[in-house]
């Protein structure tokens, strides 16, 4: 079993939840790997900069600017800190792009509606497999963030969810994969003003009536289709929710009171 | 043979000069390493931060939020556009910082007459040589930002000068090793406003001459100083200058016109 663990946005941005997140992630016995989003830091520094901020479908638009910041943030700053604790802790991770390595190849789809920018969509050839089984029989922990590259000498910003997904999918050719979308709330929310009100266990169908009324939208939307996607291409487990050890150095890990998933 | 080629932060600034640098070094046959600088942009990001730059002999000082933007800049943006365009060419570079895979592991100095803040010294233990070694035989060609980390949890910003030269002296151990120190001058000049007034070949004494004599200052002494103890330690061969091919698209590499020391 490879476990793939995403960790959201709002977990980057908040330092104890993080760390919290990060020491149970290294407390995951076996193999595993870690992406991770980007959080607010690039908005924030967007703003100074006076660049604004654009989002359509809970996709950023991103310009060349755009660009720059968001490859400064994901893979610098973010993906070094998140790096150097792991280290801290023992735990041989490696941070990785999608250019290093030729890692992540993506391709700028072409948008009809809107033009997103530099963003880079998936495919199934995207994953370069060989490198990531590389890494991982020698015993490193790939670190990902969420910037590709198109193989033409372009980065890519791609969404950290869809890439979670498409590592699922690509692993799965040889291995027993779990994925864990790592998130801020107990799971996915009826009521956004209702911390408990979370769903235990969902189905498409659910999804898709809840999509219909408006109860999930946004960025959960993308992340409820990858989730979904992964599930049909074969990964045996997808849960979603907060990701705390219970005891704090205990190697028993678990999910708890969070949505969960489960291959029928 | 390994070449190790650092560099310099004014090649980084200019796309032109950087992607004919990073062009000739692809056309490097055998194995070899990129180790890069800065530049400018670490600078200009903290002025429009409004953060301010201070540096001592040729020293950042680097306080946590000048951390936070060099490592923004080296190990995100300037780090994956180097491999991004390399990997362009078909090269298959892996870019890393020195937590990535513990890959060097530095330690804060005590300096006595100023506090440097959040900068990494290195030791003959800093290098992961293992780590560098399975990259390299495995074909991988890694690009190096001058970002380390001190194993408790804490990046560091260290000299890529002195990273230059500590890799090399640990990669002595096993193997042959030529050290290149590219930037954008023909070589180091006796006048700064005399482009060819470059010298051809140095030795130390030569070096401490003018090191008195303040015609080498600032930063070149650090580079100067890396490349004489990369000499003692058994570096076969030490140049500085630009990195240009005979032909655009020759395999033939040339290091012309500069200044060029030699184990005696």
């Amino acid at each position: 079993m490879i476990h793939l663990i995403k960790i959201g946005g709002n977990i980057i941005d908040n330092v104890d939840l993080l760390k919290d997140s990060l020491t149970a992630f290294h407390h995951i016995e076996g193999r595993k790997i870690l992406i991770h989003g980007g959080g607010k830091i690039s908005g924030k520094v967007s703003e100074i900069l006076g660049v604004s901020s654009y989002f359509f479908n809970g996709r950023r638009i991103t310009d060349d600017i755009t660009l720059d910041i968001v490859t400064m943030t994901y893979a610098g700053l973010i993906n070094k800190k998140i790096v150097c604790f792991l280290q801290s802790l023992g735990c041989p991770a490696v941070g990785l792009s999608g250019a290093d390595g030729n890692f992540i190849k993506a391709f700028r789809p072409s948008f009809k509606e809107r033009n997103y920018g530099n963003v880079g969509n998936l495919s199934k050839k995207s994953l370069n497999l060989p490198f990531l089984n590389f890494l991982i029989e020698k015993g490193f922990i790939p670190v990902m963030c969420s910037i590709t590259h198109n193989g033409n000498g372009g980065l890519l910003n791609t969404n950290a969810d869809n890439i979670a997904a498409n590592v699922a999918e690509s692993l799965i050719q040889h291995h027993k994969v779990s994925l864990y979308y790592v998130f801020e709330k107990k799971g996915v929310l009826l009521d956004l003003k209702n911390d408990n009100s979370f769903i235990h266990k969902m189905d498409e169908n659910t999804f898709q009536e809840l999509k219909k009324k408006k109860v999930i939208a946004d960025g959960m939307i993308t992340k409820l289709e990858s989730a979904f996607l992964a599930l049909k291409a074969g990964v045996t487990l997808v849960k979603i929710g907060l990701f705390i050890e219970k005891k704090k150095y205990g190697t028993i890990l678990t999910l708890t009171k969070r949505k969960i998933w489960q291959k029928k």
